[in-house]
């Protein structure tokens, strides 16, 4: 589930902000792998060589192009039964991520939309197109503007791992921007130990690395705090990796700003038909050592790996559209859905 | 630093209520360890046998006593000197323990009214015996009180590990009422395995056991929050195990109470003279893994091993007086010295 940095998917060929306009030229960036047909995409995202929502949302829209070119789908009813069971696949695999999810429900609209199977074709290809171009422009745009947010001689606290944040540290760096960062542990898993090693890589020099549990005594010596987002929900609270809520609760107590760092395709729209952001478990043995066996007779272990930070805990939202009020995510949600289904 | 079960010092011998008017009759209980001399209570010190707050006050207690008892010391000064002496051993050992600092003050005030060798010896004698049998009652007074404040059918959430916390279930459990308990990983160390092993041999049968990050998805399944202390500020805050403080504040997001069971001798003196409690840091090694040392180069590791919960977090100091407002603890400590110095 959590993004790693091979499967960051930077924006390779688009460092241009998003324009707001409808883009009527798509200039599709290279995939983050070279899927090679739907059931592909399917498998590689079983053996979950996909990490992180971006690239996610990305290889769904690989996975209905490649329906989209199959042979033999030749009805309108045969490409959208093929469609939905692409979709159902993915959406069993990963039934609370919102990229995925946006993705099929896109697809599955714009076909209502057709006609006859090839009119469904031309609509898929340049709907997804435009779906993985604005991706990566997305993210490009948000790490520029959360490169902007990291105060120079200053200090972050961040937990668990983003590769947008990195990618954001990165850019700070490159700009002459020198700063310390704060690495909570991110138990289970502990994620943030792969910021630490590309932070020491960019020659970070002050990289601090504390327990989950020191999160209140640490964040009253960081200026910022930058959390990466799972999903974002219609009230502008965020699913994030286990402890972001503490993390903002101890940041509201010292008065340090939270920001999340999110592209809108990370938007929940279920959300906004009252259901609520699944907040998975995990396999217990991700919590448990070795010698914990003899304590372990009878206790139960709860692997809680995403909580939900509320929105009136966040600053700002860094999105493609800039920082924006966590409430206000679905307002620009609506648009941008408009322009992708245009 | 964290108490253990072997060293819980439990009253074995004294299951009344601390009486509140001044003692005048006074029953020693059996030590958590036969002290054999001075210099054997700051060996046992210095191994780390002798673990938790309330056993460490009476331990220095222990030192005093057998100071008293020493030949060759004929003169005052030299009963002074050598006092002062065993105190500083105590003291450079545990330095941020109020326990051993309060013991160390108590004596030291003691004895500078006394005119003779022989006085002072007798004032200390009665001084330690006081003080070692009201840490005896008053924790296992605390320990009644919190029995009282478990809730039957309840979900009590606990962080870090507490003798006097594990011997409120136990005087619960037996007492008909059931219960299931959050355990919060508690890293470094995870002291809090300790609670789960006892907890299931109690035959509690709902222990649940989560990372410290999941503090604040965990809190809302809870009814009340206890935890134990290591030293208790002039303002109320409490120190504890690193984790303790978020938990608070996670606590009054879903407006669950917090507890803090603590005798009043853990009551921090120094910090009415505007001194503030020092947060110990402890060995970085106890952080990490074996497979971080890749990640480690030029890493700093920060293993802050205590935080200060602020008093308007903590719904109650269970102490020997009662549950009283943590604002109160200078009040009702400046009422047990002059007891005990009486």
């Amino acid at each position: 589930m959590r993004p790693s940095r091979t499967a960051s998917g930077r924006a390779t060929g688009s460092p241009d902000p998003v324009p707001h306009q409808r883009r009527r030229t798509i200039t599709v960036s290279l995939p983050d792998i070279e899927f090679t047909s739907a059931d592909h995409v399917v498998q590689e995202i079983r053996d979950m060589n996909v990490k992180g929502g971006s690239p996610f949302g990305r290889a769904a829209a690989w996975a209905h192009r490649w329906v989209a070119r199959e042979p033999g789908l030749e009805t309108l009813d045969a490409l959208r039964d093929r469609t939905a069971d692409i979709a159902r696949q993915m959406s069993n695999l990963k039934p609370t991520m919102a990229t995925i999810a946006n993705v099929n429900t896109l697809v599955s609209e714009a076909l209502h939309t057709c006609d006859g199977p090839d009119e469904a074709r031309e609509v898929i290809e340049a709907l997804t197109a435009r779906i993985i171009d604005h991706s990566y422009r997305a993210v490009a745009e948000v790490t520029r503007v959360a490169a902007e947010l990291i105060p120079d001689g200053g200090t972050v606290l961040m937990h668990s791992y983003s590769s947008t944040l990195v990618d954001s540290y990165q850019a700070a760096f490159d700009a002459g921007k020198r700063f310390s960062v704060v690495c909570t542990e991110s138990r289970p898993l502990r994620e943030s130990l792969n910021a630490v090693r590309l932070l020491r890589e960019m020659g970070c020099e002050d990289v601090r690395f504390v327990t989950d549990a020191a999160m209140a005594e640490s964040v009253k010596t960081a200026d910022i705090v930058v959390l990466g987002a799972d999903s974002l929900s219609v009230d502008g609270s965020v699913a994030n990796k286990i402890g972001s809520f503490p993390v903002a609760l101890a940041a509201r107590h010292y008065d340090v700003p939270v920001y999340v760092l999110s592209e809108l395709f990370k938007y929940d729209a279920r959300t906004a038909q009252g259901g609520a952001i699944a907040l998975e478990k995990r396999d217990p043995d991700e919590v448990l050592a070795r010698d914990d066996e003899r304590f372990v007779e009878g206790m139960t272990v709860i692997n809680q790996f995403f909580d939900l930070t509320p929105a009136n805990l966040i600053r700002g939202l860094v999105t493609e559209n800039g920082v924006i009020p966590p409430a206000l995510v679905s307002t620009h949600w609506n648009v941008l859905r408009e322009e992708l289904l245009a």
